[in-house]
């Protein structure tokens, strides 16, 4: 019985506190899912900044979240804020998140994807991750909407025109095979998308999800869970208690 | 209750019968297993020329299991001959292959993977796939066991001694965090192996075989199945049969 | 005297009958040159199926042509079909096609190229090749007509205007300083489209004959022929009578 | 009158303090500068996870150095850990850190450089930096000398000894013509090492000092600071206070 | 007292002489700065045959400048024309460009930058540089003005219509955060763009200037100047002499 | 009656006189072969400092090989010294060089080449032509001799072992198909290396030769000579004659 938190990692007031729900629609019968926020933090993520600062209280989280046993945890954000520094911190815990799920799906669906985002100012943070992930090959191109995260629901019919519109140019104009919306705030249009532009629309909280229930499999049955060489070695827990880390960031 | 072929892509003398029982010690419960080989065919795929003259039955075998209503067919050899071809004539059913499979997941679980093969031939052929999945990015290194596909059971205390050898030249000094043993017919030493390097240690089979079920639930519950625009794009049937292809190839 | 055969690569009723008469014309006085099709196959090659199916008819064709004492073969297709296959399965014949002998042909003569194909269908197909030859770097950019490889010759003025607009914009707006007609059904217009545009356009029939002719002379000369290590490596002959592979694929 | 800090991005007793004394000693005569540490930290920064504890406390300093009219900040770690946030949050004071200006100036003194790191376990995150920076192509190689980030000066001699093999192997092996000391806590080290290999040898506290230096002069003369579009823009004030950042992360 | 010889590198007609006042304005202020230009030679260098005929003098020119103690050189032209070749023969002298010195700086300030070319001629040429120095991954786009070397100051006002234009373009549709002006001529122009476009505009002659002196400080200090293995190992001055090449080409 | 030159861009002294006799051999019965050096130069073009200064002369000596009416002239060295540069001045005749040629040939031949050379410094240079060409993607390696030009013959069976010891590394090691022999002055080695390692070896004086043969032929055909957009453009004779280039430059 796989027991998965998605987190989405932003304080009480900016999390998407339906997601529970949504998510408890698309689980394998007998996995657990669990919703959770931090306590603290900005409404959205779209700065480094933002990011920067919800990290410690994130690594904490899932440090916290591995010792009582659960299975995997998702960082809900499509930048995959700390998912770097999560597979490090982590043993056993499996730890994923949606632009990576979202990235190796849409590289099996298709050759080339496009990644709708909000704002230009998010797709060189997006392509560092897809660097790291090796996937550049793959991209065909950013499209951008000209909203920010918290703004795709404010006018629903306007955003899915939008959305129309430029997976029509991703597909047409950038070749696109597959499209990835990119933002986990673009929940909920992927079905429409997908019906009206006839390829694979990516919604990545889905695919995150499903990734995780996929990756626990992997671990509990063969033993494939992050390598512990270098990238993701933990670091010495010797050290983290001789400096006492966990009392100096509480 | 999903139905997935393991298509062992060689003739009946070369078809290794006992993966049936493997795949049955690892499939989801409710998922359905066959093992079906073709009837003709080399013994191996190492050149070229044998997957050249295998291709047309494997498609016809894949176009028939698509009709029969199978859910996915996984093309069992690590050159994923036929591949892209498959799903370019397949409509539905799900088509993936040990590479494929295999490379997405050992990105997903380190920085860099190593490719263990039999022999310096197979390279570059492997690599033509690895540049389409658009994952170069990743491979650390290829390491050469210096044996052909139908030599690793042969004296599998040798084989042993060997994949540590390489694996340890890919973990040291090609900084490795990932292992990816690329042949399918080295099935059955991932486990040794793992517990000895410790790092993560593919076998193609079963990574290929647990994809196919991932692609089959986001088929079925999401709508995700390979693009039709461009690379995949189906032949049209009319042309098919006004030229009786059929016919012609039988 | 160098005997070199053109192959169409379709069945009889696709083939360019009118090609031996071109390729007479533009052939070294020594040589001589025969043309050939399949005896059975689709009229056209634009999917990878139409492709797999010809391919063991194709190699067949070959091996019974270096057997005679040909050499050379040109495959004319510009997806260049089998052509790797068939070097692996060749011993002395010398083979090439239209999209390598373009490519290195155009490569030459300026700093970025451009291809003008019927579909967008083709383009990864084509580079595919393209990335296997190790020329992606000269890529300027597809330009696509939005043609069918049969459709070139149905209204020929209307396809000249559509080539002029189309390498306009890849010289124009691409920085193309060389166009290649990107399938061989694009015979009879480089000429006027070359005078047009002011810039080289490489017709890929043509292209492929004089590389072969070139290749020849390289082999009989210099003993310059494709390596036999590794990727062109030979199927060993001893396991394909072993397996009864000639009579398992009449 | 340049005022420039050198912040050593570590707890108080990790911190280098005869640092400051070396800064003075290669100034510019106009230039003011200072060296702090941060107030609370793990003693070195070679996981990620340590990173990510420190990097809130450091944006935090640097926001509240450029207040006090600061002229530059230097992030003192070879991995320049949060140099791409810092640079986002921060308005006009100039950031910059160890590997962006070693690499730079190794960039301009010769055409591959090699990197000497402490532990394989750093390369993939000073890749990360290398490949955002845009200069992978000028690395020739990363060679590791087995010891962690607080060893260097244990056995000086020692790591001498293990230098000189290094960069004799990066120079006559890997072909590089500049060498990087890639960990700021090789400082001393250069000269000598510069001597016996005959090759620029890269201090990168030096570098980075140097290079903030010249920062600050192009700012002052030209106007020349961090873009503000795209990946450095601002997070807006008005969300920062509105949802109270700088009491929730004190 | 650092002394630099900024080096106009075409014949005396072309010679913008009001060039050394504008040095004065922008050294340091004990740097003694000289303004140069060669005896003979093309008035702008937009063909590579016209950097070919400057070459040799101008290597004549900078080993003299070396001879007699000169700190630096600047070869002022946005090409670099010989600057390889000059610090493979210069032994101490430092030989800096505006192409390399703006390139190291918008990489510097932004994450992708576009550079303003007079014409589509000059791309490819650039573009060897930019891959040289390894920052191609950086390049957003070019943009063009359809204008000649010569040409930018006829009209100004003309000329700056121009460069908003294709600067607008630059940051809005190819998300550059840094302007570079592509060439030596459009000197005068980068205040007034900066100011409207609000991102930073290089100007590329005081790049290569500030660089110059940036480097003179690192090689006077800590003995960083361009490496002698390999690309700028030093002809051998023995084989010079016995060839008598200085009196083959005075 | 095609007129080929080839031109050893050295001066008297160095220019290999018994390569005419050699080109006689290998020509078309038809062509018609001339052989020069320069007036002045150095022995060896090692050095870009000995490249640079005999590139004017070589191209005055094209220029007027082109008025005279020759076909195609050949340049010398495997550095390609002035190539790009000759093709930009040129207008009808067609010219090619070591580098150039080979490369092309090699990459049909095989999936990846080694390069070997006498010596590292080369290495650099080599490899600027290599990225232009696009042919960076199939170079396995380099490997040195740690022979200057001069020497290759000084001690020939010397030479012979040092380059069969090389290819043979190229090969088992570096996974080579194809060797090119990276220097003219390593002419009369190929065939005796060829029969010891099996695979094509490619002398480059030859394939020089022959591509500038077939080049001729697919200009006077065809009409394919290098474009003259962007790159090539010539530069205006208007000018040249405008400034007398021609007299400052005798």
């Amino acid at each position: 019985m796989p027991r998965i938190v998605y987190i989405d990692p932003v304080g009480p007031e900016g999390a998407c506190h339906s997601l529970k729900e949504e998510l408890e629609g698309i689980k394998h019968k007998r996995t657990e899912v669990e919703f959770i926020h931090l306590n603290r933090g900005p409404r959205h993520l779209e700065y480094r900044y933002y990011e920067s600062l919800i990290i410690p209280d994130l690594l904490h989280t899932i440090r916290n979240l591995e010792e009582k046993g659960y299975d995997a945890a998702i960082i809900g954000c499509f930048y995959d804020p700390g998912l770097l520094v999560a597979k490090e911190i982590a043993s056993r815990i499996v730890i994923t998140a949606p632009a990576e799920a979202s990235l190796h799906i849409a590289a099996t669906l298709g050759y080339k994807f496009s990644i709708i985002v909000g704002r230009e100012k998010w797709i060189p943070r997006i392509m560092e991750n897809i660097e790291f992930y090796g996937l550049k090959d793959k991209l065909a191109s950013f499209k951008t909407l000209g909203l920010g995260a918290l703004d795709f629901h404010a006018d629903e019919a306007f955003t899915v025109k939008k959305l129309k519109e430029k997976a029509i140019e991703a597909v047409e104009q950038d070749r696109a095979e597959v499209i990835i919306l990119g933002c986990t705030m673009q929940f909920g249009f992927y079905k429409e998308l997908q019906e009206y532009i006839k390829v694979p629309v990516i919604d990545t909280i889905i695919a995150s999800f499903k990734y995780a229930e996929f990756l626990v499999e992997l671990r509990n049955r063969f033993g494939w869970q992050v390598s512990k060489r270098y990238t993701f070695e933990n670091p010495p827990f010797s050290e983290i208690s001789k400096w006492q880390l966990d009392q100096q960031y509480p």
